[in-house]
């Protein structure tokens, strides 16, 4: 209740306050994101006591640079300031605020109020010649020149007139600034801090593929070289991330079979997420899909064609997991000394061992974990797919993705939790770089638009990068099983211009949709199968999956994540959208057509006058996915959508060219 | 960027989560307050990874105790809990959250599932018995009783249906409860507090008077003993508080006139805002108003009346303050070795010196001023209303608050801070009991209804008790000027029922209003002057103030502040809102036209079923000032206010008494 100031006869403590800074994630406690060759905009409340003029400034640093850099800020409206500075390397960086009383100013002000009053000054300009001399020990050489001479020529002034103007002068305003003391300066605590990751971390189109499912042979695995073979097509259709399932060896004990039943047969290849067996566990590769060395080829011919490498991390363990044997105290065990399944009661997974986090020797269990993501960096993954996060402490996750990026700043992590929202959130503001969503099951305008909303304009997009996938190994949802081609083409248009990070299933681009009756999964799921393909099978989408991405990356608008903004439509099947660059000069409108059976018309409303298009003037539209142009004028405009031609239209708008005379041309 | 958890290896650090504990006041920096005998209910997200079953509580202290309380939480929805607390005394109580896992009920619940499921579960009893042997060491000698009783009947049960009925018992359950284990539990960091104020923080009605204006002679001083005799009938008006101005030594160089001119008449008495002459200062008395004991008799006085005595507390000078000769490096000196007086330039306070809050004497200032307040305390005096804090140092506030509030938790501070919004709010956060607001200046509907919602359902209302005064002796609003003995009921009716604490300034009763033409202030005003008023002077509103205090004394609903609502009446004249008490028990409705010259009329629409009455039930409304009861059906009802009648009407809402025979009676 007593505040203690120290006993030291000082100055007293500083009267400045600084208040609700943002970007401010629960009090500091964790860091905000952004992306290399973004402008980090800081705001806060400051202000004192009385009338004095006061400054500010944000101060920021790389985190292991213990220089400080400053950036000015300036009084917005209502004791609201703001400064910003540009985030150029993938690290992180350290900011604060620092605000002072700029006496210079407050006096400059006052001299300027009581000289125009025709008051008598004598005493004002002694205090400003004071306050100008304290100054000349922190300035350099040119401004201290300045000073002295401002300082002569004052004294010597024929009248007050004279010296007014002269103490009035914007060169010794502008010097003063420069040397401005910071005496009785409030700093803004605790320190914040921005993660900075590649843009790769906000912008990219990933393509999951299961390599066992590449190859050409009924019933037997897939390979590497297999995947390998596949990559041209998969960066033909526009693709940044290649994502592959878990790799390891699969564990014989308890071995699932076809469509997840309990008994394995002979030849089943058992599911990729029961990880382990006698010939490895985590740091190891499954034979059947070839060598380490085999894998190392296939990240080098995926770097040749310009894609990253995602790989699952999934921390579990089949029963023959070397960890077992080697490490029976990272189990449950129960009292009869035997290692607990997973179970939720009363079901039960009996071909999988979690990890109890909670055993003593958890600091062995946790360095264990970060060799084995070190050790894939070292093959050159640079991104994970967490499985299952949300059932494994979430002070675990912030630990080791900050182990990680300390040293390698370009590794991406998405979470893989579906779970209740803040567990979600909790994960992402933990340190995962991007997240699943629930988009997979928003099928409808209202639910879309609050979910989106609320991912892309909330506190949210601090820290939380939503990776819509259009369907997972576990998820067909209903939507796609009912809707057909139309509801794929629907689906993947709305994940690839909602998000600017996105993500493809294979077998998605062929429509596949047969499910296991009544549920939401797929019907002989590669899970737990080894599959052959038909890459081109007919009704396939590929070609409009090409164009979306092709779509995407010629408009830099689609590479943002929270510019989304929504715009009425008078149909409820309808849902309007757009998103545009800073500067207006890519502006991107979607309208799309979320019922997947019937055509449905709608007038859209768009807010010409935000993108610098007056109400009365034409401007183009162009049709990305058709070429087609249109001229329109004003922001409503009506359009009929057709499913089974096209469920989605992308209009880029772009005033129109005009050649104006009012200058002279020669 | 790295995490140290220290080099023990014990347990790993808590994965339980606690976030966005409420209330917190910019991340626990401030207290919230509240007062005797409320209950605070704190709620916080709680989670953890995967399925465990979690407990949490709320964990509370007196600031000065060591010894921490706890009440359970429970959860609410979505993760998010909730848990109360009395708050008894007068005193600041410390607050935080602890969450841990529920061990037993989370493998109580498994065992029910498996058991329902007719699972095997013998190990799963094992379990059981080894978490009811670990809580032994924690439990009483009672429920130890019961564990062992329990570990032996299971050992001994003829099957397995009847050991798992005797570990699913309730009784067994409950025992559990009550001594679960805290192991790897998680604590909200920071620590919060409560400042818990007496009532009459929050209810009650302030009555401003000049003792020197209670006298009968013209151009004579009152003095105490003239205000003495004034209270019985301002206690019969029915005022909690009497509030007077400084009753300090008022300074005689540069001493204001009549009307604030610049030249004071050989009879002036200055204004009492220019403190301090050879007589004394801060801590003295100005001898025409009587002696320190004649002070203190006037104290006895309002006490043996049941009233509190509120004193000005204004930090500033008169040139021949004693402190100006005694500590001239408290204030600002010129380059020549002068004192400066007060100025906002051009404009010059040449009776004023501020005092310069960062004087390198500023710990001896400080503790004087801390003395003062105290002095003054011993004197009796309970509340300080603090002329324009806002001109000194927050923090300065911050310090003298706490350090008296300590000793002194009774007393009652109101900031007069008349300035930019977030400067007021920062001193209320930083420990006003009080504020003074914008009220006296918002007149129409639309702008009494936003800043009302502010004020009372926003993050303010955690903090911020705005004190409404219809007039101060600086401020005489235009809609007083104007709108007459109308304006004048109107509008402490408003002021007296929007917020539960409210003031008046003597001469309201009397209608007083012949403003300084053009500005806001009162003409001949008795800051600078002395005047003697006829308390019966006609036109007065003495009886409406008696029965609008009357009304809010008998009336709960109107003794609490954040339960103001507004609903709608469909006339823009025409403002209605309600206060009822958490059970409903009281429900106070006002209907109150803000124009002061025309009659309006509205139809209100009441939300009658939120107050527990049935849209289709008759009930009472009995009008509060009139006496006149109305039987009324529905929500919408409609209204005729004319100004120069009741400009205000208030109802109290009462379900209709019915005696229901469905009962048998005898």
């Amino acid at each position: 209740m007593v505040h203690e100031f120290g006993t030291a006869t000082t100055a007293p403590p500083s009267s400045i306050l600084i208040e609700h800074l943002s970007p401010e994630l629960d009090c500091g406690r964790y860091p905000v994101k952004r992306e290399v060759g973004d402008v980090l905009r800081v705001e806060a409340d400051i202000f004192k006591e009385g009338h004095d003029r006061i400054a500010a400034v944000v101060r920021y640093r790389r985190w292991d640079d213990s220089e400080w850099l400053e950036a000015d800020m300036h009084h917005v409206d209502n004791d609201r300031w703001a400064g910003s500075f540009l985030l150029p390397e993938n690290t992180r960086y350290c900011y604060t605020v620092q605000a002072f009383s700029d006496v210079f100013r407050t006096w400059r002000e006052g001299l300027e109020k009581k000289a125009a009053a025709g008051q008598d000054v004598g005493s004002e300009l002694q205090e400003g010649l004071e306050i100008v001399a304290e100054a000349m020990e922190r300035a350099d050489e040119d401004d201290r020149l300045l000073f002295q001479r401002t300082i002569q020529a004052v004294g010597e002034a024929a009248s007050q007139g004279i010296a007014v103007r002269l103490m009035l002068g914007d060169e010794l305003d502008a010097a003063m600034r420069r040397h401005r003391s910071r005496a009785g300066a409030a700093i803004y605590v605790p320190e914040l801090s921005v993660v900075v990751d590649r843009v790769g971390a906000r912008y990219a189109a990933w393509y999951e593929l299961f390599p066992r499912s590449a190859g050409r042979i009924p019933g037997q695995s897939g390979t590497f070289a297999d995947a390998a073979a596949r990559l041209p097509a998969i960066k033909a259709m526009g693709f940044d991330v290649i994502y592959f399932p878990p790799i390891h060896p699969i564990g014989r004990i308890n071995r699932k079979g076809k469509n997840n039943s309990l008994v394995a047969g002979p030849d089943d290849p058992g599911s990729p997420y029961a990880i382990g067996n006698e010939t490895g566990g985590h740091d190891a590769v499954e034979p059947s899909l070839g060598t380490l060395d085999d894998f190392r080829v296939f990240v080098e011919a995926a770097r040749s064609v310009g894609m990253d490498v995602a790989l699952d991390f999934a921390i579990q363990c089949a029963p023959d997991h070397p960890w077992v044997k080697d490490h029976p105290d990272w189990f449950y065990v129960r009292p009869d000394g035997t290692i607990k399944y997973a179970e939720n009661p009363p079901k039960k997974y009996e071909d999988i061992y979690p990890i109890n986090f909670e055993t003593a020797d958890w600091r062995n269990l946790w360095q264990e974990l970060k060799r084995i993501v070190l050790f894939w960096i070292d093959q050159g993954v640079t991104i994970f797919r967490v499985d299952n996060p949300h059932t494994k402490p979430t002070v675990f996750w912030e630990w080791l993705i900050a182990e990680v990026q300390q040293v390698h700043p370009e590794t991406i992590f998405l979470s893989e939790a579906f779970t209740r929202p803040k567990v979600m959130k909790a994960l992402a503001k933990a340190g995962f770089t991007q997240s699943y969503t629930y988009f997979t099951w928003r099928n409808f305008k209202r639910e879309l638009t609050e979910y989106l909303i609320e991912l892309t304009q909330s506190e949210m997009a601090e820290y939380f990068r939503g990776n819509f996938f259009t369907s997972t190994p576990d998820i067909l949802p209903v939507i796609l099983q009912e809707g057909g081609r139309p509801a794929f083409k629907m689906r993947i248009a709305l994940a690839a211009t909602l998000s600017s990070v996105y993500g493809m299933y294979s077998g998605y681009e062929l429509c596949e949709a047969t499910p296991v009756p009544g549920k939401e999964e797929y019907l002989n799921s590669e899970k737990y199968e080894y599959k052959v393909w038909d890459w081109d099978r007919p009704g396939n989408i590929v070609d409009f999956v090409t164009a979306i991405n092709r779509m995407r990356r010629e408009h830099p608008a689609l590479h943002e994540y929270d510019n989304l903004r929504f715009y009425p439509a008078d149909d409820d099947n309808v849902v309007c959208y757009g998103k545009a660059t800073a500067d207006h000069s890519d502006i991107v409108v979607g309208v799309v057509n979320l019922d997947p059976f019937q055509p449905h018309e709608a007038t859209i409303h768009l807010p010409v006058e935000d993108f610098g298009i007056n109400s009365d003037e034409q401007y183009r539209a162009t049709d990305l996915l058709t070429g087609e142009t249109f001229i329109w004028t004003g922001g409503a405009q009506h359009l009929r959508l057709d499913p089974h031609e096209e469920p989605a239209r992308f209009f880029s708008l772009q005033r129109w060219a005009r050649v104006d005379y009012a200058e002279p041309c020669f």
